[in-house]
């Protein structure tokens, strides 16, 4: 079932994410940020769907750009990346927009450190996507798709 | 990128699944596993897969049918349920065969319980998809066929 | 008050309790399961009621036995024993099945080790009797008795 | 088997209960204190035994209460409300008399707040019984009962 | 008692309280924060009292927005929101400026998430009122103006 | 807006209050718990409100006292004092009674020893004040004067 | 060195020691209330030492007495009892009071169960004796003797 | 000193064990089941002793075994592998069936992961051997016989 | 009562007590090693027993003094200092050692850093004396020459 | 000895570091930011070494300050002050771009509050130096000249 | 396979092994040290090994030994006995030293006190062995005996 | 500036640490304490101070190093090793003397196991430095240097 509208998806990338490509490339792989952006813009046109994509490093700036979200987008799909696990601000954020929005995340969380094995974030989205490199942010528009394009009631 | 011999992917549901449609409905919806199973077949059929699907409410059960596919599969899709949060049992399977698995939930463990927010089988996975009900498998198998047919060493 | 159709009870057994009468009398007393289940049997004759007994030492037959109950049985008298501590699948099971359960103990779960004081099974039931030997299944079956036959509303 | 000496029973009720009815029909239900005190009446009534019921906010006159009870009565039946979760007073009162304790319940505990899942005092029990409203209070009167009446070293 | 000088309030708004109305209802009512500003200068009228309003989303900047009070304003009046479970810098900015400081919230964090129920931020402020909205505010102010009136050593 | 019938608020004090302006001016300041009542006093004078002062040491006639405030008063201020931080019965009788209540303390718990920094109590509250000495009973006041008087609905 | 005029000191029993001798023997010996009292009487008829006794199951009643002993006597020894590891109205009274205090046990605290093992109260005491049953009555008041009559300035 | 009636001893392999020499090998080493068992079969001809060797997947069957072998075997060895961290119902068979038994490990616990460093299980044993890889075993089976030939009082 | 033998008691000061009068004087106070030991001797000849004095900052010396006691001394006045925290080894050999023993501090370890409120080694002693400097050692000698000299049946 | 081309050093002041010599003078003294970036500079001039001072109260400007340090600087001086506790940003920006680190403190975290005697930062530079005020800064800067100019391979 | 030059290994007894037959026969038996050392002795004879054997109640000279060992001995058999549980130094001096060594127990320790359930040492060992009284030693040697003289390569 | 008599310093290394060159290279590296110890004499005669230099394995021989050193030393430069994570009785003797000290490690204790990521020792020093090998010892000794040579009131 494709929309009347052309739906408006914000792609959100956290700290350090433009650093991909330079950072741990034995955890983080060999891709840019460039890359991966290419990658969803390709899928946006696939899809006939408008995407912006924000990189920010300030834990304010990322609590900015989900509150301004509400008007203009449809849906949001966020790599809170080192915030995901201290932030309460970008939680409290997501839970303000009425919009739906999905986390995203590179490497397996449940693979790493401790402190990374949790999310406060995720408690404000729909679902969660982790461990795919680059392909997770393709699994996260894929899944806002589906949220925003299939009837939700029966899903599930 | 499309692979030469036909891919084979194992569906694992995991306890209580089969009572999906029955039980409660106000956390996990009003689709039956039968729905859910048709959704995965089409997906296959869709995508030149093969796809064998079992569900069993028995750890045991769950961890002999991993063992058994590294002989025949090419790749797991798990939804373990509520043995995600204490089978030690599943995560060592998991580990001991050489293909790739993914986890799936259909509610996201990080809006529920406590003790569902953690999981102790991911670890052994490539990575997690949870939140996104019926359509969580779908998105498993997208994984798991990007992960099958796209060379993974420059992906991430 | 008296209910129009004979009701029909589920009784479940949890690991070891086949070992009853063998299994460290000083705890568990030198009354045998067998001699249990006719007291069991006993009172369901005494109040017209059905009761099948079912003794498992595996997780998954419980679930499963729990899932069969909601087509054939009015409520649930459940001892779930060492997996009381641990099992969530059986906390979901109990959760996904409609009728009424009560969990019960033969020793009092607070005066024994720490690992045994708390109960993740219970939460899915009407409550919980524990510390009164093979009589906690009769004051287990006296309660869904009056759960069943008794107007709920304006009870407590 | 029916005891030779009228038994006598103390019934104590802790903090809050004489606000039953009034206090969070949500959680503890409409019935009042003086109707659940009848119903205790009528079961002492037909079994032939002699009851006292009393009602204390305080944990120095509970504890004064089953000090008591040693020289007059057979049994102690005791909700011990919010003490259940704080009192090593009532727990120490409970060890001190030689005579057998129930502790009894109207909600569930294990399907309420984190701090209302344990019991302090318990240990000094027999056993507990929880989540059935009012007729907690009879089951607990049964237990005794049987504790009172039935030979136990052949029971559990 | 009337001070000689205007005293000079300084009101700051931590991070999603620009949502207000919007975010939430159910939780923060549908009050405006504009309304809110508003009925804050409403009482810096009637007080004689001057008032700057500062809303941020950014924890840069509320640590710089505190340290700038110190040369301006004769107290601080401020809402850390999400930052006050988190924000060791605000703590600090707190503790390094010499005028005194309240924390309000509009909410009761104490009958809100475990991680809501504790405040790093207020350790450094002479105390904090929360629970009664946008009048939050209103008593905070008056708390400061209490404290900058009227002479404290005998106080309390 | 001021209301037709006059309001009647109940004052209680908690444990050791009675020994103010003795015990440790350090902390809790040379002020007597006779100078605070005349404070709250003349605050009751000045708005045309009936208040009646409590101290009890006692738990259970704190509770008592709070029980009994349903059918008199329209409102409760108090400061649980060492009850705060370990009282379940207080908390469960402000939960039985339907008036809003407010909860207070001198000091600012925050900064203070680990075991004051949280409270039991103020989750059955509408909100809580602490730190203004003697006058976080005034603001505790205007705060319930606010609850009674000002449409609560579209406050917050 | 004797003291001019004669010390008068306050011995509290907490709760459950009037039943000593009763009360679980195993543990605290078969000596009474009583018993302890009188070598207490004659300890202090020996020093010429005032001593009044006073028992009590209430953590309010014990609130009181330490409250009252300020003005009438120049030491208190305590035996908190269960309130030892649950009272912070207590630990405030005993702080209240300007006059030296002991702590004493019957039983050493640290071989008994985990609660047992630590003292809230003791922290606003001289000092804390414990295992030597009732003589460390005796030795409590052999300390507070040394306290009062032996300058304390050069001493430790 | 040899016993008279030919020993006994079940010998008894958990989850995935089967696995070994293809699961992880770089943890579990190159090593088959085949290859250890006849390790074991050659240890129990060598001395006198029969041997009957399962595994299992499932913690219901192993609960099982362990209940037959009182009547057939002297005692048990066993690796309860993923279980050994889990599982109170093995915990509770041990304990259930009046025979000695051993707990062996392939890896040293120690030197895993945090979950893995603590056993539940051999709290029911005499003891626990691990680290030795398959020598493990024949160390078990040494102390099993050690146990049960040599006469235990005075041993250690 | 005196006994007909003389007693001999070891008294034993662990780590750093030798920089008494020189260490944190703000604490520990003015007095030397040297005057408390000449205290302890002038009680010990006042009651006619015998007494060695001994310190250690090893915790091997302070285990094998320990030991050898057995032959030598009636019994045990250790003040283990910093090794009352963590000294498994000491708690192991006052278990060792039949004579009774009895644990003294000098500051009150309730009212320090939260790592010296609780005693790993005082399990193993009859009791513990702490908070009144130089004089915990003369209750102490009290204490054992108590233990010692009357009946201990009938005693607590 | 000294390398070819001048080292580049960025040495970064985190939250409220410019409020120094205001800021709570008891605990960091009366020096300012301005005097000790002085020593740095002057430090820096008599090794012939290249110096950039930021100070920051952001979080987001600081991980951006490290992140562009890779293009220009040989080492990161860093003092991240309060966000040393709680922010994983940082630490994932300095492990990300590839010049060595330390971290420093003016104040010894040892001494503080619990929740500064942990780190999150330090794990991701190569040491941390703390305790001895602006010349922390000088030790800092020594040890990454150490590190620059001395082979590391031997070196410990 | 045996080999050519005679192996040397060093046998370590921690604190209080010394007392084994006095200390608490209940829980360690009533052989002494000197017995199990012979016993040692008759193993090392029938195996052609030379043995050192060592007893020390000081953490430094048991660092000492083990640090020595390097020199002159294949392997290490060490029951460090309550150093077990706190001793991060022979944790170190066990990495330290290239040889094989493992930890023994002559109790069970899953069941003693839960500070006994943990080894901090055993994480530099080989494995573990417990439970076996005296013979826990002769099944270390045999371990050692195994490691030292089987290639270790295709073992497990 | 230069100080007009000799300074002394006392360097103590802690246990293991006579192994390096030895011990795990991987992590300590390849340097002896020979090595290390010449460079501090080096930087000693530098600068024209004396320095004694001592190892030991034994706590209580440390405990007494620092003990003595009040007499002879200006200052301590300690290394605790192992005994860092646990050693009361360091922290003790630390504090016991009123001389400077400042604790060093060779790694950065933030990058290894938990149980070394804290410190218990350190919060009796000025300050400490960690994580670069030999050279901490000699930024410890410039730490030193400068805390004895440059007037401390207006440093930090």
């Amino acid at each position: 079932m494709s929309p009347l509208k052309r739906l408006e998806i914000l792609v959100l990338h956290g700290p350090n994410l433009n650093m991909l490509g330079v950072r741990q490339p034995e955890i983080y792989g060999r891709i840019t940020l460039k890359e991966i952006n290419e990658e969803i813009l390709r899928w946006a046109e696939a899809h006939g769907t408008g995407v912006e994509i924000v990189q920010s490093n300030s834990e304010g700036d990322l609590v900015e750009a989900i509150q301004r979200a509400a008007q203009t987008y449809d849906a949001i799909v966020i790599n809170p990346a080192a915030y995901t696990h201290t932030s309460v601000a970008i939680l409290d954020a997501l839970l303000a927009v009425g919009i739906p929005s999905v986390e995203v995340h590179m490497t397996n969380i449940y693979g790493r450190e401790d402190f990374r094995r949790t999310s406060i974030t995720a408690a404000a989205t729909r679902g969660q996507i982790c461990g795919f490199g680059a392909h997770s942010y393709i699994l996260g528009l894929e899944a806002v798709w589906h949220i925003l394009t299939v009837p939700q009631k029966t899903d599930y």
